[in-house]
């Protein structure tokens, strides 16, 4: 009926009359569902993201959204919290309410297939923070191979040799991409990386204050710890000084991402700033242009991370 | 049309007859929007607070989030900044959408008309955190008086007679409320308050850690600071020690909210639970309730907070 209602060419015009008369005679009701359903465009973007508590994908929903309010975009929000099932209802919603397009962080595990076949159901789709194999998809995130290597070897050049690497997952491609940044930095330096150093754990503040008894009771006792993030980075610091130690000065952490709370935290964080702004306005932009009929094409687009040091990290104190 | 395809009274037999069987000639293609202009359901909830980036949003979101989910309703989500026209753009977008209703915690200076000409259009409104003046709706927050009071008592029993109130805004009722329940227990225990022991700021972790030199510098010299919030509390603390004195030890600081991060603050934070979980649950509760059926009544409905005491607040010390 809508196809009526729009002069489609391909309802023969008597039909079409008489449903236009039809329409008039009830009484057609205007709204934006009904015009949806007569324009390309919804107005509406989703952004789904494992969760907006955290301040990391917070900071970047935030410049995502400014870019989508100066072209009076909707914008509706979803957290999958790492289930696939969550983001693909989600999906569907999109898809129902005919969005205009998608920008995601990819729950762990999203195959390939599931971005086809939103694009291929009109609802095209840009990856932010994580990429997922094989999609053909543009993907902007920060080089995070890159990124924990300054770290690692900002520590190293302070003359910490023992240093281990707390917090996080290596089930994505940042997790995955991390940890192998801050083994190739140890190795290039010639430092042995033991096993056992590799404290992997929640990407949270709670997270980061639970494993410091483990850290600290690590028998080889490691002089510094790379964080996978500034979240777990501070709850690292807080359970440090919890345990009478200084952060910063009996142990050397380093955080990743550059809150804005880096800079403000006892003692202010070594980070590594990861360009959240930049993630999401370069997201969203690519995706407002294909809106307005410009190309998008699948590629993945690193921004290059940089190193803030601040108080929180210092020369190796061996503990006894 | 629609009327006449979900088989409505109010058109005539043979009308619907024929419309019936245009619609299958043509093809009538189902998807959710179609659908919803024949039901009174979109499946849409609007929420709009002031800034999802605060984690006492966020933990009011999480609780909103879920009671929706269970219902399978989609959550459409807008910061207003508390910008009156950004909060009503927002609603302007819910009304052409047919969201079912919007849950809000309204911006500085929402008159209750434009609550009643939400509802009037057929989107029903909730309240959180924060309520206005003469709009017949329900809103669920915390009791704000009462809880600073709870604070400001816990240090005035420490023994402390020069307590500053930091961080916040008198603007909204919230702030109202947490000051003139600090007023009054001041008051009730027979101290003075000086107008400058009031520095009112932004309600961040940074509008804390910057008050912390003013603070610092108050002639008469505070012994204690009642905080707005967790995070001007974090903040004011992180500022303290920046300065080279220990919080909790020489300035005693309460927070409010009990966000997450405040027991693992350094020192864990004195503060006071504000229902954050609840005021989201008990929210979309009642909007669900009404979308199934039931009566929504126009009522305040005050969560009573609770002091939760940690080692940010001792006996005072006076500094030289």
């Amino acid at each position: 009926m809508s196809l009526a209602l729009r002069d489609s060419p391909l309802v023969a015009d008597a039909t079409r009359d008489r449903i236009k008369e039809h329409a008039r005679t009830i009484g057609y009701i205007y709204n934006r569902r009904a015009a949806s359903l007569r324009t390309s465009r919804s107005g509406i973007v989703g952004v789904v993201v494992h969760d907006i508590m955290n301040p990391f994908f917070a900071e970047i929903l935030r410049s995502i959204e400014s870019e989508l309010d100066r072209s009076r975009q909707t914008f509706i929000l979803s957290n999958h919290y790492d289930q696939l099932e969550k983001q693909r209802t989600f999906i569907d919603t999109l898809l129902q309410l005919g969005a205009d397009g998608v920008i995601m962080s990819p729950a762990i595990g999203t195959p390939a297939e599931d971005i086809r076949l939103a694009e291929e159901n009109g609802l095209p789709a840009v990856l932010i923070a994580r990429s997922v194999e094989g999609a053909d998809v543009p993907v902007f995130r920060g080089d995070d191979a890159y990124g924990i290597g300054l770290a690692t070897n900002h520590l190293i050049s302070l003359g910490h040799h023992r240093i281990a690497m707390i917090g996080g997952t290596d089930q994505t491609s940042t997790g995955r991409d991390r940890f192998q940044g801050y083994v190739a930095a140890m190795q290039a330096a010639g430092l042995e990386v033991k096993p056992h150093w590799r404290l992997p754990g929640p990407r949270t503040k709670q997270g980061g204050f639970e494993s410091a008894g483990q850290f600290l009771a690590l028998k080889d006792k490691p002089t510094a710890a790379v964080c996978w993030n500034d979240l777990v980075a501070i709850g690292l610091m807080n359970g440090i000084a919890r345990a009478g130690l200084v952060p910063g000065v009996d142990v050397s952490v380093t955080g990743y991402d550059d809150l804005e709370e880096a800079a403000i935290a006892t003692p202010a964080l070594t980070t590594v700033w990861n360009g959240q702004r930049e993630v999401g306005r370069r997201a969203a932009r690519v995706l407002l242009d294909r809106l307005n009929g410009a190309a998008m094409r699948a590629s993945q687009e690193l921004i290059k991370p940089e190193l803030h040091v601040r108080q929180s990290t210092g020369k190796p104190v061996e503990r006894n």
